[in-house]
């Protein structure tokens, strides 16, 4: 054993706000100066003083966050981890409960649609790990609406058509893919599965769909790289741009190499949205009677998703994208467009296509869902001469059924893509979770086709569905009002209590 | 008794993977080469092998099923049944809740309305037959939404007519109907009672209205002839063209010797929709950890709806007609139009009409109810001269009032199907049920027509409806989506747990 | 003693179907024959068979109702009530609970609108009260459609304008009435309190509002018109045509002599509507078991409606109006007018005005609102010159605030008629309730008229509301659909009942 | 100590309804005359006849009530204090549940948004206070529409605009806000905290926004202005013209010295709404029985809303402006205008802008919101070329979110008002929670200015926002007749009581 190495106990004298050392991943970092910097608050940090906090510390870091956030004279060296003290960690009552929950949990079979993982992962994710993937921003109401948005739009299908072979499969900027359907980037992977992002690596591999590799994932890139299940697996990568440019260039050069095929720039990010779910249970997280005395921050404390993101440039705008397009051969598509007067920007651009997207309604509230941008978009392509096979468009956000994919393809999308779903789907089931959701969705896709009269994705034409109410918001969103408003009391009743 | 039979004995040998036989009517057959295609899984045959599987196959394979599955070999001729070990089935826990549910069941005369029956047969049906009959697919969104659009439908009533005599009788395709509706065609009859669609027979003929007899019945197409009251009693004859079309042919030829009078010929189900609610009651019947191992195959178990369809031709298109016609002089309406433009190819093809129908909810989920599609179809007919007395409109689909019929003659159709009421209906009560079901129905009829100002048919006009708001579908549907969905939090109350 | 008079045990003899006697207000009547014809089934008559049924009779039947129905010799003439026996009635459950709930009503003050009666009458009224004065036909969605579409329609107050006094007196074809709102007719009003129909004269009186009178009264007319407070006050009365045309010219010259002021035709009623709530309960009151065996008679028991209409004549149509205008010289008011076409019909024929109703959603269902109507009809007046105070417009059907009435003010018309909330008030408070309701109305009358900048009714313009909304019936109706329709089922939950 | 001074025991005699006597603010009042008119009742006094009176009486009466309402002589003069008997306060059940509620109330970190504020004020307000404060007029509609409003406009987010810095601050009629947000002038602040409006005022001062001092407050003009935390803040004067110029003009001048910016004159309450929950709680808190005998008088108690507002002049009208304009010097701002009519007058007037409100919702039910009505005002404006800076438009009603606010400002208005949401925030913080309030808003105004694209509040253009679904007003607001409607029976349950 090397000299130099620290032994449990040195770190364990370090265990206060004054000097504070944890243990990650075998090596001890001082962090005594970093403590009041930490966006998710040095209470959590505190708690692992002079400890190894490398199991809280792996889901919600993605690879690298220490070493580019703290100095590197921080870095204390490597820790005989033979002489650091085990903890014998006690059981809580959550975790106890998911155990059991996890003993319950249905045959894979048994899950007969998309929604179903939603319910059976809320049963065995940690609440910190549901509140991050579940929440949206503010009152929820454009997380809910994204979903919404397809409920109004009705089918009008066409019969007698010879349906007996039917072919969903398609090309996303090129590349094959067996399903008009991506798997979206998602952050965070680990937190509902120790493989985290591979997962949706191993599944899309196997049946034939691309995935989106995540800027934010809890994997490393080369990590889900790596977990290809064959050469020719397609892979796009998912960019927020650094405020280091150089960090984003050494980042796409990886990319290339590694043979990504497209580069989806995330737009609707300049900041993070307040996802209030994330942030309560971060107040039960740790002791919060200490964080009300820091009256003067609101923001100390905000969840995982800021935890994660202080490196996006708020500055990014246009011009930005001549450099993007200097530094990279890769096709760039904007993801978060959200007007069709961006959209027709990004055509006349010359780049390939944009996502309309919401963010999963992580981000702006109110703001519409892609679907309903898209059918605003459509329009203005083509009374440009800008809607054509070499400027796409994709679309996320609430898609939880094949028909809600058909719905997009006929009003003229290319693909769909889908985030939650899956991370539930591995959350409770792995690997084959994820693939039996994409067996789910063929099964469903070719039911569709047939009862629609659409033997390929060419014969979605958009008078096969009616989008007349996609735009009229007449009910009103179910927000937070609806919570704190009380019932009206009667003579009989005054204060409205009894009934 | 004759040598060759088999003893009960002998069969029961045959109780394993390796080798299955079964008994149903007296016959043993060996499935063991079939047990892998059973569209109902393997689990729910091996439970009777080497028994007689008579009660469990009968209410749920029409006549000739198994006949038509089998090679001609694997029948292996009579058993002696005096040799076949009895069974002592013990009741199980719904039998005897069901049992006590009938003899608590409301008299008859308490039936107001034809929702009264769905709440009553929902007690006295066992879970799978009501999982069959109430089931729409994937959100069971066109299910809710066939009784809903009528209720977007309002009356602009006429006063100071002379009601007096009300006349509401009719003919469909030239023969008469005391009702302008009509018995449609529903599957699998036993599962409800039974005397299966034997019911519907005996009602139809003393109230002198018209059924439709199913190609998937229960009962055989000549015992439901042979159920009729009178010589007189109209029946029409809904058919699934077959893969085989000899087996059609033959099938109408003995439908026209038997005196069917038109031809429903089934377009929208090239393929049998999702029915989840279905789906899941057959987990729960057969052990289901078993089946999680099959990973491979989503669609192993598709409920009542995918065992008895497989025949159903995916490739039937619009050139099949002049082969149907050909081979058939009965007047032929196409069953499941779902868009002006294939109904007005059905008019200029000579055909004699079409229903517009979804088949229930059953099929296309997100597919617009049939109602609103008379809306877009009356203008664009006659707009091309084609509305006539030759081309008459059905619409069937949600219709639960004699007002809901009402909206449908007044917006230009002849008649309206109504399915599952019906078998609600005599699922409790037996034929008797189904004619109260009709009594009701002509009692309303009676009081609406009355109450509009139309003493005939003829006088309901378009004026006397307000269909506005038909096709502006503003409201959310209720999708798995507010099942999943949670409640949000608040300070007092992070979890949202509490309210 | 006269030597003629029956004595009690003499009829108690005929206590039987095969001689059934009832002895009413003294006198006995032998109903034998007429017992299958009782529209209300025989089972209540035999309930009384051979004894004293005036209190059971009483409320459910107008007066004169036996004497119509019953040839004149099966009046069998007076009985010594002395030699009656005196049945010593057992307190039902559900007179001891609202004896006990009488006791906890709110003081009258409380009431701070008019939904609070209906609360409180609903703790105080037998079962068999509140259905017949609280439901509506079929599924009751005309019922609830009439309040909701008020919910519809916005103001566009205006401000600074002088509103230190307001006044809302009118005058209604041609009399005085210090509110722009009358009491319209409702039958059976001594189900809800032993005075009846009178409570609403006195408290009509007191505070200088209109009272229409009913036909199918509990009171005698004399009865009602001997109420009067003062003799100036106003009445108008609600004819329904009766078959025997002699029967209602009686009547009406009785109207004219004793001072009543208009007549209101009925125009909505050719039948009674099915009130389903109504139906149900009377189940309840009769052994329903016996009724089962009676098939063949859908509508044997129709409740309180059906028992008091069968006079009512389904042929009344335009023609009849000369008849009617040739006997009375009253002005005439069509009431229950649904569409502008028969509005505009009674405008020409120089009727003196329409009543826009439907029957407080009794009779047709999803027949439109009458505040709807009264947005189609006044253009249609306007445009053909019949727009004037000759020819007033009236509305009923879901007032329950002065705003409602502002609105149809604003909207057209003259004035508008309130029903049930004033039957709530009687039978929860007797005339000063109704009393307390009309104060009510008067200050909420002088509040919105200030608030919304309209110091006398003619300064309600069209301009003040906003009425776009109005015949926009996007939302699904709540029907019995609603109630049998069941959730639906996850992986985690297959049968959907855990939620 | 003076012989003057009255005694305890002097004023302990007059504690009766034949002589009553009041001590506040340590002197005696001779209340015996002014009994009947006590706009709260009568029997709220008289529970403090002979006794000190002064904790009940403070904060539901903004300073001078007693004297505006009594004559000179009435002031009987000082009490000896020390004389009188001290009443041994026995806490209640209430005051016991909110002293524990008080305990565990959430730290303020805690509180994510303005909705929190509003539950944690829920639990620590007595009930009358939460009554007043939450309060709307009628069935509230209007109240909730005001919230309901926002949630039919929706964001159209530009993407990749530099948005590193965001400026959110602007000006009010010329005066600086470091938010488009004041605080509106609301009554009555002691009920929720002993420190009242001050509050408000240090909040507001220490986050440079601007309060707007009410007329009605429970702290007087002068505490208020006092309370200001530096020279330089802003405050504005909301003012009820009182029917005694003379009063209005006094306190005018005062203003205007004490270095008051600007006059809103309140027009939508020339009276004030009945606000029936505010009502209700006042027959719990004096006993009801003894008001159930005044019959004649419906409008004896009207919680505190009538109890302060008895002087204002409902005969104000637009020709009072010119008398107000000319006693002073100060911009005039109409509060409460609820068309563009009346805002075109005020405009051509040369008026400095108006609040388009409805009071909260507190004053005419079915008032259309603010926000609603700026969408028809601002095209009207523009149409005359009065749409300018000199004119300037302000919202209040619903606002609980930044993004609301961005709503209103990208529709053409300065600024929007909030009120209640901070009232709760310092019933439950104090001014710490005020502050903490407007910190959450700015923390949500940058993150969704960012996130829409618009890095100052004049990038905030009507396109936007997509506003068509605003004045749709096709979903039925909930009434009492939500709560008093029944639910629908079937033949299994004829009550419809076991669903």
């Amino acid at each position: 054993m090397s000299a130099k190495m620290l032994t449990g106990e040195e770190v364990a004298k370090h265990n206060n706000k004054e000097s504070c050392y944890v243990i990650v991943h075998g090596e001890a970092y001082d962090v005594t100066e970093f403590l009041p910097d930490h966006p998710g608050g040095q209470g959590i940090i505190l708690k692992y003083a002079g400890k190894d906090a490398t199991d809280a510390y792996d889901p919600i870091h993605p690879p690298g966050t220490l070493e580019e956030n703290l100095p590197k004279e921080k870095c204390l060296g490597k820790v005989d981890m033979s002489t650091v003290k085990q903890e014998k960690k006690e059981e809580s009552e959550e975790d106890k409960q998911i155990a059991k929950n996890k003993e319950a949990i249905p045959p894979l079979d048994q899950c007969l649609n998309l929604y179903d993982f939603e319910v059976v992962a809320r049963q065995v994710l940690k609440g910190t790990a549901w509140a991050y993937y579940s929440s949206g921003s503010d009152d929820e109401v454009t997380m809910r609406e994204n979903n919404n948005a397809f409920g109004r739009i009705w089918f009008r299908p066409r019969i007698l058509r010879d349906v007996s072979t039917v072919d969903y499969s398609t090309s996303l900027l090129g590349w094959k893919s067996s399903l008009p359907i991506y798997i979206t980037a998602t952050a965070l992977g680990k937190l509902g599965h120790p493989e985290g992002e591979k997962n949706l690596t191993v599944a899309a591999g196997r049946e034939n769909i691309i995935q989106m590799i995540p800027t934010l994932a809890s994997c490393s890139f080369d990590e889900i790289v790596d977990a290809r299940t064959h050469e020719q697996q397609t892979q796009f990568y998912q960019v927020y741009i650094n405020s280091n440019r150089a960090v984003t260039e050494k980042t796409l050069k990886r990319a290339e190499q590694r043979g990504v095929r497209a580069l989806f720039v995330t737009v609707d990010a300049p900041q993070l949205g307040r996802r209030e779910k994330d942030m309560r249970i971060k107040f039960d997280d740790v002791g919060s009677r200490e964080q009300v005395e820091n009256k003067d921050n609101v923001d100390r404390s905000q969840g995982a998703a800021r935890a994660i993101s202080s490196f996006i440039d708020p500055s990014l705008n246009w011009d930005d994208l001549h450099w993007l397009r200097s530094i990279t051969r890769l096709p760039i598509v904007l993801k978060g467009v959200q007007t069709w007067e961006d959209t027709v920007r990004a055509a006349e651009m010359g780049l390939s296509g944009v996502v309309l997207s919401n963010h999963g309604g992580r981000q702006l509230d109110f703001a519409r869902s892609g679907i309903e941008v898209l059918a605003e978009v459509v329009p203005e392509l083509k009374k440009r001469g800008l809607y054509s096979s070499n400027f796409q468009l994709f679309v996320d956000g609430g898609i939880r059924r094949a028909s809600d994919a058909l719905k997009a393809i006929a009003m003229g999308a290319t693909a769909v893509g889908i985030g939650r779903p899956f991370l539930y789907a591995y959350s409770a089931y792995g690997a084959d979770g994820v693939q039996h959701a994409i067996k789910i969705l063929k099964a469903e896709m070719e039911m569709d086709m047939r009862l629609i009269g659409a033997p390929t994705l060419k014969d979605l034409v958009p008078e096969m569905v009616d989008t007349r109410a996609l735009n009229m918001h007449t009910s009103v969103p179910s927000t937070n009002a609806a919570t704190v408003y009380e019932r009206i009391g009667t003579a009989a009743d005054p204060s409205g209590s009894k009934l």
